[in-house]
């Protein structure tokens, strides 16, 4: 019985993806679903992002979150448009919380959707929410090994940004091991070391975006 | 039915926690049930600690992870008993997995048992492993704003140890600001900034562990 029910539900889960995803394909717009670890840095990315991109883009973006508003009020004060998910103990965003919360996103006038999803690396990667795109965040004090240590994570993202570089001096982590970890779980991933705090690496996460939404225009 | 469902999944883990504390209070054993993200350095900490307590007491520690059984080896070289669980896509420990691997422990022949949980700041906190203790590590890189953002870890945890304050210097973490919504979230919990890697505030965690393990000898 619990395996019909978990088939049930995640079969009303595929249908809410692919509601999503016409939607998002008709707008033109592009949807990215960041995930990673509480603390990773996926909110001052985004901020940092925001701010870069928003002259060139119109952005939305969807707060997820067991709790609080905080984040969307930080990306609020970056000057874009956010809409808070509290999921209430809800370890990970699903497609159904997304199709909710459309209505509030007008997505005619938005090039770019952002769906931060809640800080756990295990849940958030077993759903598929409609996106374009799916990014993980790990950052340089977590250590490499949480690569082989969180596989599916890292198997069903296309992009890992290494964040916090800047600490790269006081932590130990070892960006070639990471490399080489992330080609065995996924060859087809690219891994892109950054820091949203000092910059470095930035123009070339600003750079996948654009191109990212260059893909979404085609017909 | 959903509802119906998940309550007696509930009721047998609570029956499963209850036969593990049981065993637990038979033999004496402390048993700490130790929660964070993933990269908050729980295993590091466990590393030390093992060094630093195996003379006085008989150690035994589980390991659980999605995959990999790296952290067990790692305690295995701090030279103690390690067990690993792999959960495999799980995202928690459950009492049924802890009870499953007892008997591969010699409880008789242990003072203090360590279960390291999944990397996962918001499912293992609804789970009771029959512990006598949960304790929380939240690292300085990942933000003191996770104790507002995961309440429910920090409501249930009786002692939130800070770890990688060396860190500090570099990253932006309010110590006066966690005390405060610490408070605000569980009043009975207790903050301890430590570093697993300088050994700052270490000896204020073992300290912690020889009382409450002198406790769970009172008759």
């Amino acid at each position: 019985m619990k395996v019909t029910l978990e088939k049930d539900v995640m079969e009303n889960n595929d249908r809410a993806a692919e509601f999503n995803r016409k939607l998002f394909q008709k707008t033109g717009t592009l949807v990215i679903n960041i995930m990673s670890s509480p603390g990773a840095g996926k909110t001052t990315i985004l901020e940092k992002t925001v701010r870069a991109l928003s002259g060139q883009y119109r952005i939305s973006v969807i707060e997820g979150d067991i709790a609080t508003e905080r984040d969307a009020d930080r990306i609020r004060s970056a000057g874009t448009r956010a809409v808070q998910i509290a999921t209430e103990g809800e370890c990970h965003l699903d497609p159904r919380m997304i199709a909710k919360v459309l209505p509030e996103i007008d997505l005619d006038e938005t090039d770019i959707l952002f769906i931060e999803n809640v800080g756990n690396l295990v849940c958030p990667s077993e759903f598929d929410l409609g996106q374009t795109h799916k990014v993980v965040v790990l950052s340089t004090p977590e250590g490499n090994d949480k690569i082989p240590k969180y596989p599916l994570m890292f198997h069903v993202t296309e992009l890992a940004l290494i964040n916090k570089t800047d600490l790269i001096p006081y932590v130990p982590f070892d960006l070639d091991q990471a490399r080489k970890d992330l080609q065995a779980i996924n060859p087809e991933s690219r891994l892109m070391p950054v820091s949203a705090r000092s910059g470095q690496g930035f123009d070339d996460w600003l750079n996948w975006i654009k191109e990212a939404r260059q893909a979404c225009l085609k017909p």
